[in-house]
């Protein structure tokens, strides 16, 4: 009954061309410099010298910001005038950040997930376009509040420094590891990209967040221009780059904007979708041509997070469900094959699923007592035992009950009517749709058929669904090892028309006919059983 | 005998439009702002508000500097999204420097003339183009050199950081006092212009200047790239850009492209020259289309550097000398009207040709004993007596010996084979040269037509000479009111083809044949009498 027996990966395509495609030249580049030495006769100044020869290497004008001058110029005639500048290419145009007398055994950069819980990163070659190391830290802010909202509050009440300080340590901290792993130093890393949600570039970045969470919920800035690591503090190169991925608005974050880098949907000429969920669900459709967006209160359920058996996937959370319809019994896998301790987002939505098809929920997800052996009455109404005390962590049963059943239903039914008001609202309809790219833990560990016999995502052919892992990374290492992307990442914003949900309509009476068990209108999910009550 | 009565001014018109051309759009512009309040509708970031709404007013792209966002955004949100945006033209784009709620009652910029000896700054209307105020101070640098080569090595032993506070502090309190005159703070100064020689922006910038004295005499930078006063700690606004004039070489600094915009050398369709003595003498011809300069050693004794009577142009300094053919005698003016001290270069020049045309000195500008009453006898042979025991400060004569007079011709006949090698090169002769523009002190004082008598300066019409003052100072003035006239400056450089005298033969030739008054060849001088020795 180990986690491995029924891989959901099993049931769809993992698209490899997401992560492997052409490396593009890279937002900062090392350049071999062969400059001659100065006579009477070229007689120009070091600044200038080191300027023209890169010039012509690279075949743009670049700068020599004034902070560089004196150290690069230094480096340059210790060299003899020849050896290898590390070339930043910025909004504002190139600039010569460092001069290296020898080529460098390891030239890099670090991608950064700026998660509200957990930063994720990477130390990426800025010449291979290759992962060296990677590393992980929970999010030290977390001690001045679990969610996002009472971070903003804390800011409010003067502790923002406090909470820039916090999360500023972590990255030095990840940098130090990533460093160590790949034997070299942290001011040896040129570039940082970073993905994080609105709230979270803006603690990073010292910005004010306090309207970000009060009508009309307005960033103190989407954009914020690239500059120096140094200005930070960060420990790495002074003047590596910190390209701070842009947020769209207070619920659209940097985070979204590198799923899209991630993806590709941006140049891609086909259709596609991405949907992150996360505290709440987010989803972006387009192409090369536009690029529609919205999010919405789908998430919470999905993750684990209401469910009051729910957890986050680790070890003892059960993640996968399957009904046999042959012994009447469900078969199980936790994480880790360890006994259970509750249930992950995929385990609830396998749980769902399954309970529907052995006709222990009806079509309103309402739990049917008598229906199974393993529906229980309790104080507070009937349960289902996804775990006896016999079967569960320390001897304590994993309960679902039907105000865990009731959530999930509103979860699944919000996230469907994102999806089809967005669709509908671009004169599409899901057919229409090459491909979904489902991003995150969620992404990685749900099983489509599942989702779609809930009636959570639409009735497509499973191997439309693409899991893309913590996309949020991946777009911070599109930005440092693709500078097309990078420059491009800095307009999505304007490319990108975003639908409010909170005042729409269409949104509120879609969200109805979604409460039911795949639907009310079963002819939207074709290949979705009819299960007859009592079976 | 007051110096008023026969001032060189009456012998050559004085330019006005060379300080009172258009005012063109200044560095550092100040643009009504009324952006609309943020609604649900449009909920964009205020950073992003505020540079739609700053793009719309200047008409192209804006940047906001990322350490400029958090204050910038502060005020405008404080501001109620409407008020005043102050925004620097750089090179690498405009930028939002400020925000403020009312119209500040001055939008100022500072213009610093960075000398060896002395500091000259002005305060600069940024939006009228005037002088608000002026204000000048010793370089405090003196205190561990007094001439530049000195300076230069006390760097290289490690004393560059001294240097360089030594000098920041003079810029800080020169800021201090015309801000004082203006009544503002010095943080409201919006932009600093610098023009100062190759060693003294070095020093200032904390360049390394050790190459500048040695062969291929080499600096760290011409140009240095604008940056925020802030990087210096000069007390400026923040965010006010500094605008370093940029070099041409060890000896050609950013006092002369200060001179090439002060005079529009560079925009002209007639060819003009200017002439800058200081410690060596720096010559530029051209116009809108061609630029060529050069420098060499000239100077000293005319800045009264060498002749052991020689001062500087301060109170007690003879400054002009005419002779008296009716009386036989010598009319001589002080600087204040003063017992004279000493001899300043106008004087020395003055006096050279009134010594040749009483036939005191002969062509080769040797004294002539017995010619004249005033001509002594001393221990080391004969001298000019300019000044008797009488007549001198303190019972003391002014005296001009041999050797003194030998320093003068070589100076002159350096400064005249300069200008005829330079105009030579070009394939151009005196006659094609429409003014001569002469900058500095010297240039203020001397009278052309002694210049021209000692062969010093070309047999032209005495109209073409204009003096041009501080043209350092109205370079750094330029600089901030105009932005087309900074942004030539970074490139001007580039347009200069300079001639290097040093390893030019033809320079060598010259300068024997112009060690005679006023020269070996009289044609050369059809305006200059000849006077027959003895006369």
């Amino acid at each position: 009954m180990g986690q491995k027996r029924f891989h959901a990966q099993e049931a769809y395509l993992y698209h490899h061309e997401i992560f492997a495609s052409t490396f593009m030249p890279s937002l900062v580049q090392l350049l071999r410099i062969d400059a001659s030495a100065p006579t009477l006769a070229d007689n120009t100044g070091d600044a200038d010298r080191l300027r023209r020869a890169v010039q012509a290497a690279c075949g743009r004008e670049v700068h020599l910001p004034f902070n560089r001058t004196v150290p690069v110029c230094r480096s340059f005639r210790a060299a003899g005038f020849a050896g290898w500048a590390a070339v930043a290419h910025l909004p504002a145009g190139a600039c010569i950040a460092d001069f290296l007398p020898e080529r460098p055994a390891r030239f890099c950069g670090m991608a950064l997930d700026l998660g509200s819980t957990h930063l994720a990163a990477e130390l990426v070659d800025l010449e291979s376009g290759a992962t060296v190391a990677a590393a992980g830290r929970a999010n030290g802010q977390i001690r001045f509040g679990a969610d996002i909202l009472s971070r903003i509050h804390h800011a409010v009440r003067g502790g923002g420094g406090e909470l820039q300080r916090a999360v500023l340590d972590d990255v030095r901290f990840l940098a130090g590891e990533l460093a160590a792993a790949a034997a070299i130093v942290p001011t040896e890393i040129r570039v940082l990209a970073v993905a994080g949600n609105t709230t979270m570039t803006h603690l990073l970045l010292g910005l004010d967040p306090g309207q970000l969470c009060r009508e009309p919920y307005i960033p103190q800035a989407n954009v914020v221009e690239p500059f120096f690591a140094a200005e930070l503090g960060l420990g790495l190169h002074p003047a590596a780059p910190v390209w701070v991925l842009p947020n769209i608005g207070s619920y659209f974050g940097g985070d979204l904007i590198a799923g899209i880098l991630a993806t590709d949907l941006w140049r891609r000429e086909e259709v596609g979708m991405l949907i992150d969920v996360g505290t709440n669900a987010e989803v972006v459709v387009g192409n090369r041509d536009w690029l529609m967006a919205c999010a919405g209160a789908a998430g919470p359920a999905l993750e684990g997070g209401i469910a009051r058996m729910g957890m986050r996937a680790e070890t003892g959370a059960v993640e996968r469900v399957r009904f046999d319809p042959a012994t009447g019994d469900f078969r199980v896998a936790t994480i880790g094959d360890a006994p259970a301790r509750g249930i992950c987002g995929s385990g609830m939505i396998d749980l769902g699923a399954a309970l529907y098809l052995a006709g222990i929920i009806d079509v309103r997800g309402r739990l049917r007592p008598g229906s199974h052996p393993r529906v229980v009455a309790t104080a507070a109404g009937p349960a289902f035992a996804v775990a006896t005390a016999e079967e569960g962590a320390g001897g304590r049963p994993v309960l679902l009950d039907q105000i865990d059943l009731d959530n999930m239903i509103r979860s699944k039914a919000a996230m469907y009517s994102i999806l089809k008001t967005l669709v509908h609202q671009l004169g599409l309809t899901f057919a229409d749709i090459d491909r979904i790219y489902v991003a995150g833990a969620f992404g990685q560990h749900i099983d489509p058929r599942s989702a779609i016999v809930l009636g959570m995502l639409p009735d497509l052919p499973p191997e439309i669904f693409s899991p893309v892992g913590n996309s949020s990374l991946a777009g911070a290492r599109r930005v440092i090892s693709d500078r097309e992307a990078a420059a491009i990442a800095m307009e999505l914003g304007g490319r990108i028309t975003y639908l409010e949900l909170n005042v729409n309509h269409e949104f509120m009476n879609r969200f109805s006919g979604a409460r039911f068990i795949p639907h009310t209108d079963p002819s939207l999910f074709p290949s979705v059983p009819r299960v007859e009550a009592g079976r």
